[in-house]
């Protein structure tokens, strides 16, 4: 076995989701993450958990779904498992990207609405999503599989210890500033984050953080005013959106448009009232993610980007008892910091030119 | 997908497992089970149950087992799992028979204690055990892939019903009779099965039938006396035994002999008080099966065999409150009931040379 594999799966169980002895631990098993599942089931009998696996397939799921008839009962058994577990290993491993593409869009969400109650279960505990290199993912990213193993290990082993650090002084900035604006090409962006409280996420539960990789610093805006670009090119509902260019007044989309994927775009911000506005300000800060690949998860913790989601805030980034923008929607737009950006907040430049004012070379 | 295995997962749901509308039902899916777990979730589907699936993998056990210092600790996640379950279907498919062979044995004891409620849970519902070919499973059986696939479906894929029908004759003959010779080369055994009840296992749980496939009538026997030589070749605790011959007086074994592995009879037979008399006389009736593998599920039910077992008797075949042999073991052995052969209840033949009375040929 790859040692990374190993890396990978201590790295998920100690620093991640920070399991225990004695822990009911389930382990959902993506049809591609045996290798991983082997390993993390090492490190979960090192530690004294008690794990479950579950087969986490998404051709079983499509062959489910497609012979059910949209009237979904409840399922007493799978809400009891994850009621009774203290952690959630999600290992997703897709062998083929598009696996379900021919599941009607209305029955899964009947079943997902049936099992709500189940995935509500899952947020309760401390749940960790993390991704196992397939060749199906290579291929989204279009890359070779050994390139994209690399690239897979060189996001998710990092030294998380001193990336938190790092990432504490921006949520430091954040926490204590009020108005953020964002310059860069085709962007210049104002926005509101006044008693709002910006997320470390340092890729562990012990930072309200659910993914393995993560590198961001995120809070929820407000007020939104001006012009942003989104230079990252995304896949929105299974379609490729590129340059995206939104104009924001008094907090509100007022116009948008792009160079390629406009309609779906227009279906997301018209899905609803909250979707017209800002749910997160996310800042990617993980040098370990060198390039978009097409999948959320990496391209938004990409070091030297901005990322802003149409739709939901999350609950943590407000103050307690506070709800934020809501809508059904969260769809996140990525766009660079390189050469000629900065990013301000209450008038100071914390990154210029992709570079925070603590790293070496910062020009202010 | 081969016809077959969508075959296999309709007989296992239906026939097998009858599985209704609304049913919570856990999937256990080994490790090379992946198609025969999409098939089986379209017929779930289709019936409208509600199914979790559970991966169920040797190498992920032998992880975390050899990792573990074997204090395991309770599992509430994983009882509540199986106990809100109304049916559990495991789907074997090993792709590495020997996948634990380096797993110490007092470590699975511990771990098999420990998780006894677990198994409970799942022995309490419907559950039903059956076998996906792999290529690993062909190999234990010395034959080629194909027709190991031939052989499996052969075995599983039968008129059930009518199957059902015919070995419920016999059923009525054990219960009737009380004294049951068995004749053939190497052996003259008398058995008592007065006041037992004969189980007509049909590969249902509606016959308290668990193994697809399955094809046996069974029952408990007491007071053997006699000799008997076993020449189907079995594999008892990974050891080889051939020509196992043993010799009753009064109900015990009081002397025995191996052409092979005598020393793993030996085990066997001194691990109790009850590991010295018979737990079970079987009689198979699955003419799909027409060699035997080296697997029991599928050895025992060959068409043209009986087996016996030493040790610990099924309450099944009990009167209400009784319980028959005790043992901490149960181990199956065959012999061949062809040409020259017969079996006798209270002096009645009601097989000879491996054609039951009521099939065409038979001559009493």
């Amino acid at each position: 076995m790859d040692d990374r594999i190993r890396d990978h799966a201590e790295t998920l169980v100690d620093w991640s989701a920070r399991i225990e002895d004695g822990d009911d631990v389930v382990v959902r098993v993506g049809e591609g993450a045996h290798d991983l599942a082997v390993a993390v089931a090492a490190a979960l009998g090192e530690r004294g958990a008690n794990p479950v696996t579950v087969y986490s397939s998404e051709e079983v799921e499509r062959a489910y779904l497609r012979a059910h008839d949209d009237a979904f009962g409840d399922a007493p058994h799978e809400l009891a498992l994850y009621e009774q577990a203290d952690s959630v290993l999600s290992l997703g491993a897709e062998r083929n990207t598009a696996a379900t593409a021919d599941v009607p869009a209305d029955r899964s969400q009947a079943y997902s609405r049936a099992r709500q109650d189940v995935g509500e279960a899952r947020l309760d505990t401390d749940w960790v999503s993390t991704l196992h290199p397939t060749r199906a993912l290579a291929q989204e990213a279009g890359m070779a599989y050994e390139a994209y193993c690399d690239f897979v290990y060189d996001a998710t082993l990092r030294d998380w210890e001193s990336l938190a650090a790092e990432m504490d002084q921006l949520k430091a900035v954040f926490d204590e500033g009020s108005e953020v604006r964002i310059v860069t090409d085709g962007t210049d962006l104002t926005l509101f984050i006044d008693g709002r409280t910006a997320v470390n996420s340092a890729a562990s539960v012990a930072y309200d953080s659910h993914n393995l990789p993560s590198g961001e610093v995120f809070t929820a805006p407000y007020d939104t005013a001006g012009v942003v670009t989104f230079d990252v090119p995304m896949t929105i509902r299974g379609r490729r959106v590129r340059d995206a260019r939104l104009t924001f007044k008094d907090g509100v989309v007022v116009d948008w448009e792009a160079a390629q994927g406009e309609d779906v775009l227009t279906e997301v911000i018209e899905t609803d009232g909250g979707s017209r506005q800002l749910g997160e300000l996310g800042v990617g800060m993980n040098r370990g993610i060198d390039r978009p690949t097409g999948r959320v998860l990496f391209d938004e913790k990409m070091a030297g980007t901005v990322h802003l989601a149409l739709g939901r805030a999350y609950d943590a980034c407000l103050p307690e008892g506070e709800s934020g923008n809501d809508s059904a929607v969260h769809v996140d737009l990525i766009t660079n910091m390189d050469e000629g950006s900065r990013l301000e907040v209450d008038g100071e430049v914390v990154q210029r030119d992709g570079r925070f004012r603590w790293e070496d070379g910062f020009d202010a």
